[in-house]
């Protein structure tokens, strides 16, 4: 007998009508001979909609309380289920994110899991077969207070259970089919992936690819939960995110996709004295604003003024507030001025297979230069390709480097043999 | 300092708007030098509607899930209540029943409180001087699951930390401005009455008055809290149900109010053997289905046939239940026929002087009979006086109740003297 953990998003669960299908399902994966735990986020807006309610009240509600507040959405969509499970005559009871031991740090709005003590689920496994916990929460271990996981605390859930009960997959069920090559909508012939390895999954998740969150791969990665993206609109196997780069002989490797990421912006700090030091300052005015920094471009100096400008890119919500930083510090640094610019676009070609065929760079640059789309900042890792490029080519140029590179349709991706890395 | 407990139904808290103007009276309350410890309902409708939603998925919801669900309702307004009093510049967190300390038994949606352990809430109090806790739940003695204390459940929390934390009186605010003699929608002059016995109470509460629970009063008789009902639209203080019968010399001993009902009906067993264990096994026929009865009434038996007739009255919903396993019984017990009349209704005058003036039962009969009322059954304690009569007319009985012992106005209820009671 399989242990299986199944995640539901909140659109999976928006009304009475979603939560008796997604029951249906439940209730099928236990009669294949599954123990099933089940993860729900709150039904569709139910987030949103307490959050007005909390900002009704209070300008800047106070975390604690919004915590309070925000959990009972999962709470209510994880009751609904137990009964709509209940009502097919399966048997199915619903725990909070506290009573399935789900321990966390005292962060209210974005706790990290500090250790998970399932006692409870597996007993109520072994009662009756099927157990919800309460995604997005759980009880701080110092003060025992309630919180709220912050981005992906439902996946991050539901993996955090998976590696703790040891299950024999988790499967997050969202409204799209799987992880794709590139997103549909904008390249028609993008492939569903049958298998990806983490860290591919992980770049892709970096890059902009929404389908899972960052944090819950990089869970599943460092305790080796496998992992499955399907829909919880059809039978569909979707996608299985299992395996290191590592373990992929060269043939296996392979390139796997595109992403395309349009929440970035572009800070340029023109004129920074090139001496040791300066660019330290100026991330470090960033730094103490909580900004994170993504790709970092620092020009060579021009010989006759001894300057030089530091370009980097962050998420366009922290611009304004990373903006006033350097401004501040700007007669003790003694930049000329700082320029932003939010129309940027990054899009990324991520695949095991890059380490081992060389080429991909100048294919990545031909083909992009052969789109008419210009490359404003590069950035790699092992196994990935970045360009910061203006975000009205991102479409462009997403579809020119699917194409270059042969990544749809029934064709598996290959790399252009004889031309170097 | 004094420690105050204010609770806040449904309809105060209906909405962003509500919640604010609640919160500011706490913040007054507190800006008075008081402690405060609030218990507030769910927000207007949210228990209907989750109850619905759960319905959408079960036709009969299991009571250990319809608990975690209907939990989330106070969880939500107790946290936007906390909010709201942050936002004025007080300090305030809500807890849970079950982080309040509400320990109950294991009976899912009528579960009884055991224990009250609030050393959380004192601690609370210590740090911000007002704390909120979430009314209707608690958590189970034995399994440690979450449960709701059916009805009356938010108002006897209120009396249950008010007992538990020694507070000095526990404020039930809701949309009436307290007690009054008789239903002011019924009885024009009914006066609004400044103090009440606990015991009064107990009998208008038990005889249809529904400004406060039944439940609630008795626990704070029990343990000696001093009860206040006001409205949560005005500052007039209200009604205050404090002290015991026995401690009213015969001066402060007067007529109360008059309670009415319509909740029953009334249930004749026609034809029963009159022999000794026959009535018994037609009332345990219906405690068997758990219907609690009222009013009794056994006729005095025919001299030629030696069978009588057994009456009595029960809650309209548990009737068609109660005619039911009367049938059933039928044969074994020998009645004729069960007779079923839903048209029915309860007037009753409550009042401690009633112990020490004589000629109260005439005036009552009297008045009734010069309204053209009919008595059909009668029954009596030592502070009351029930009548069971014909739903249409309980609104004249009520009238001439009210008018016969002089209840309304600015006249204190007196009796006729010189009538035996």
């Amino acid at each position: 007998m399989a242990l299986v953990v199944q995640k539901y998003g909140g659109s999976s669960v928006q009304s009475a009508e979603r939560i008796k299908r997604v029951a249906e399902r439940i209730v099928r994966t236990r009669k294949d001979g599954n123990d099933v735990v089940v993860v729900a986020s709150a039904m569709g807006d139910t987030t949103d909609e307490l959050t007005d309610l909390a900002l009704a009240v209070h300008p800047s509600p106070p975390p604690r309380e919004l915590d309070m507040l925000l959990t009972s959405g999962e709470r209510i969509s994880n009751a609904l289920l137990a009964m709509a499970i209940t009502a097919l005559g399966g048997r199915a009871r619903s725990f909070t994110g506290s009573q399935a031991g789900m321990i966390t740090t005292g962060k209210h709005g974005d706790a990290r899991i500090i250790d998970v003590t399932p006692g409870r689920i597996f007993s109520a496994l072994s009662e009756d077969g099927i157990a919800l916990v309460a995604g997005f929460q759980g009880v701080s271990a110092d003060s025992k207070e309630i919180t709220t996981l912050g981005r992906g605390g439902s996946d991050t859930t539901a993996v955090a259970m998976a590696a703790a009960m040891k299950a024999d997959v988790c499967e997050i069920y969202t409204d799209v089919d799987g992880v794709y090559s590139a997103d549909p909508r904008i390249v028609p012939n993008a492939k569903l992936l049958e298998t990806i390895t983490y860290e591919e999954m992980l770049e892709m998740a970096a890059c902009g690819a929404k389908v899972l969150h960052l944090r819950a791969v990089e869970y599943a990665r460092r305790e080796g939960v496998p992992l499955r993206v399907r829909s919880s609109y059809t039978d569909q196997p979707g996608t299985t995110i299992v395996g290191s780069i590592e373990e992929l002989s060269v043939e296996q490797a392979v390139l796997t996709g595109v992403a395309h990421d349009r929440s970035e912006a572009k800070v340029t700090v023109v004129g920074v004295p090139d001496q040791p030091g300066f660019a330290a300052r100026i991330f470090r005015a960033v730094a103490d604003v909580d900004v994170n920094i993504d790709m970092v471009l620092q020009n060579v100096s021009h010989l006759r003024t001894g300057k030089t400008d530091v370009t980097f890119t962050l998420p366009v919500k922290d611009g304004p507030r990373a903006v006033e930083a350097l401004t501040a510090v700007q007669d003790e640094v003694g930049h000329e001025e700082v320029i932003y610019d939010e129309h940027v676009g990054k899009v990324t070609l991520v695949g095991a297979g890059m380490r081992s065929h060389p080429g991909v760079t100048a294919t990545f640059c031909e083909s992009l230069a052969e789109a008419g789309v210009n490359i404003e900042m590069m950035n790699t890792s092992e196994i990935r390709i970045s360009a910061l490029i203006r975000d009205t080519q991102l479409d462009d140029a997403v579809r020119a480097l699917h194409e270059a590179f042969d990544l749809g349709g029934d064709t598996e991706a290959v790399v252009h043999a004889g031309t170097g890395r």
